[in-house]
């Protein structure tokens, strides 16, 4: 273990004020997590003076990295006029136009303060335009912390039930058991139990979420089939097709769901939207949008925000999408490809039982040789998770490198082949290193 | 009307990206909203050109006005540095050492991103440390847009039933009937009615919330008395007793509970303590707060957030906090007492049945002649309420002065003597020029 003096000392007294010293559970590291000092480009530097290469960037809301100029430069300036007002701006409706430009599905839009909050409109939405109580989502699927959305979202192998009618399995300690009653759990790809389980409760369904590329289901891509056949079932069924794109909008220009001939009628985004700094947004058809039009005589969906739309967010934001266009988009998922295939490669001469999966800019490594096809084979046993952490403790201390903590990586267009080839590298070393354990798992 | 030529042009491109327009109903003004051009100090000026004097400090979130230099200069410092990362950040602990001193009740404290997040993770808390699953909430208090949260935060006679026993009103179409069905709702300072309500499910009760200075309920300070008997009723039958000081903070050094005896268990910040940045935070006694605690072995309540505790937030919220110590809290609320004494003397002058209520550095003013005691009473009628927006809409045109659009002023430290002298004259004009019209609605 390196030295963590620094830090060490400036976790002692988080723990006298912040509860168990952090505010994020995912910046928690045994025995303390670490502080950092700067960050720049693909490069992140500890208070210790560890520099690292960050394939997290900020659990996936970095597109362009840290402190990227143009996004400095822009911010400065409106920093200077202010950075929150009880008027409209300019720039948000700039903004706008350019998401609405990008995305066929999004005729109307309306910002809000984090994915969470996006996710929980946009939920509401579906609830004021169907006049229905339930949603559906997938088991595993992570979407913020609305307590709705959280339903099975860590469903274990003790609690998750029969496959054909997976267990509405709240998150929190004294989630009102009406919230799991109200959420109806699917299982992500499987289009036959899928359409069994939700035409079970057809007419109380205001919306199916999908995301299309659900991380912590195992970073899969949705099948082609599977969301046309919730669509189908969706336009059947008087039920609204949402989807949860704040994760993966990297993935193409127009987001995830340009890989799809259907569409969804609202999407909730979030992370790199914001250029660095707090977002969310929902966006979708013009005629269920209406539902949060104040001009409505009756108004179905009152929604405001101290927040929402202030022009820092929105400059930050617009820039990073201005220079995330079809070129850059195009050439980060080569890199990505690349680094894929690289890893692939180290899989093989390492000779792991390892897998990846992913798109876009996006990819996760699974202890199986075979790619998880369903939450419950990704799902990590104890023993699965430890072995995890080793790795990710590998790559952090004797790679230099920042991973997300279910050994996945999102890239920024700010990296080059130099980044990946060590990346690849490093991972090969972890693996070698980690082998017998690896195996093991793959044994018990 | 003056010329809006400039806000009208982007106003007609805003309805056709962003639904109604605006993305919070707040900034909304008929026919089209404002849009700002810059703001600095207490001044804020459109793209028209005109320069107002901002008395709305964005729905009081904003303690030092406009551009405070203080913060754009530590922020710029940060931004060299980087707007969020996948670590801890020491600013986060320095920043939670300053509030934990503040106030006697915080032990432990967790940031989030929103005023609606910090009450949504203040309620889930609850839940999980009682592990009951009902809330107490004020008829007409507003909580942000968590769903639990907005029950009854808009009821009106038609649907608030008797008042010994107010009915749970969603606010949005389509909320589920169960959390209306989980949400208690009490007439505010009413202690016998409230205690008799809360009594008859005494034991499914989570929480109880109060906010000490409920903006939307009238903006009148909750009695000693009527705190008192809920902490009371909360210790007596297991319930937690939570605070709501997103808006009112800024009533005292260590806000507004720190006008009374007893303490919170919880209290949700936000607002001023973001120093313009979009912030939430919960923070209370260490034995509740465990529930977020990643070391717990059984964690009660995993919670995280992308953008939770980033370190430009954190940067302009500890600059805000620190200028906002006890001298600047005294100087500015006796600047509030002044600024309410003058307008009492409008009042008197103008001759109209109007009162004012508020605490600390806000205040309200109500279309009636003795001061709202609860939330039905300060209730508007339709006509009340268009009353009210033309008494603004006479502010901010002919005065060049921009309010809450509940009639209520949030006044910031940058603020000066010759500012409220304009205020008192400005409202006692309006007050002239709209006094038959005042006096009818109080004779209807």
């Amino acid at each position: 273990m390196p030295n963590k003096k620094n830090s060490e000392k400036i976790y002692k007294k988080a723990r006298q004020v912040i509860v168990g010293g952090v505010s994020r559970n995912t910046v928690f590291r045994k025995p303390y997590p670490d502080y950092a000092n700067a960050a720049s480009g693909c490069f992140i530097t500890d208070i210790e003076g560890t520099v690292r290469t960050d394939f997290a960037n900020n659990m996936a809301a970095l597109i362009h990295g840290h402190s990227f100029p143009p996004i400095v430069d822009a911010v400065i300036e409106q920093l200077k006029k202010g950075t929150a007002y009880t008027l409209a701006s300019e720039i948000e409706v700039a903004f706008a136009s350019h998401l609405i430009d990008r995305v066929e599905s999004f005729e109307r839009i309306r910002f809000v303060n984090s994915g969470t909050e996006a996710v929980m409109a946009m939920i509401k939405a579906s609830r004021a335009y169907t006049g229905r109580a339930k949603i559906a989502k997938a088991e595993g699927s992570y979407h913020g912390t609305y307590d709705f959305a959280e339903v099975s979202q860590t469903a274990n192998p003790s609690n998750w039930g029969d496959v054909d009618n997976p267990s509405s399995v709240p998150l929190a300690h004294g989630t009102p058991l009406s919230v799991s009653k109200d959420v109806i759990i699917y299982p992500y790809n499987d289009i036959e139990r899928t359409l069994a389980i939700l035409d079970k409760q057809n007419e109380q369904i205001a919306c199916v979420i999908v995301d299309p590329v659900p991380h912590r289901v195992g970073l899969m891509r949705g099948n082609q089939e599977f969301v046309e056949a919730l669509h189908n079932w969706t336009r059947k069924n008087g039920a609204l097709l949402v989807f949860d794109e704040v994760v993966t909008f990297r993935v193409n220009h127009g987001g995830a769901q340009e890989n799809y001939r259907v569409k969804p009628d609202l999407t909730s985004l979030g992370k790199i939207i914001g250029g660095g700094f707090p977002v969310g947004a929902v966006a979708g058809s013009a005629e269920v949008m209406k539902v949060f039009d104040p001009h409505e005589k009756n108004l179905l969906l009152p929604h405001s925000g101290t927040f929402s739309a202030n022009p820092i967010t929105m400059t930050a934001g617009y820039t990073a999408m201005q220079y995330f266009d079809e070129k850059a988009v195009l050439r980060l998922n080569a890199l990505a490809d690349k680094a894929i295939q690289q890893i692939r490669e180290a899989i093989k001469i390492a000779d792991v039982p390892v897998s990846v999966t992913g798109a876009g800019s996006m990819f996760r490594m699974h202890l199986r040789p075979d790619p998880p096809t369903t939450y419950r084979e990704a799902y990590l046993s104890q023993e699965g998770k430890m072995l995890i952490n080793e790795l990710l403790d590998y790559m952090y201390y004797q790679e230099n490198t920042l991973m997300i903590n279910t050994f996945s990586c999102m890239l920024s267009t700010v990296m080059t082949q130099a980044e990946i080839d060590k990346l690849a590298e490093g991972i090969q070393r972890a693996f070698v290193a980690l082998k017998p354990k690896i195996e093991k798992l793959n044994n018990l």
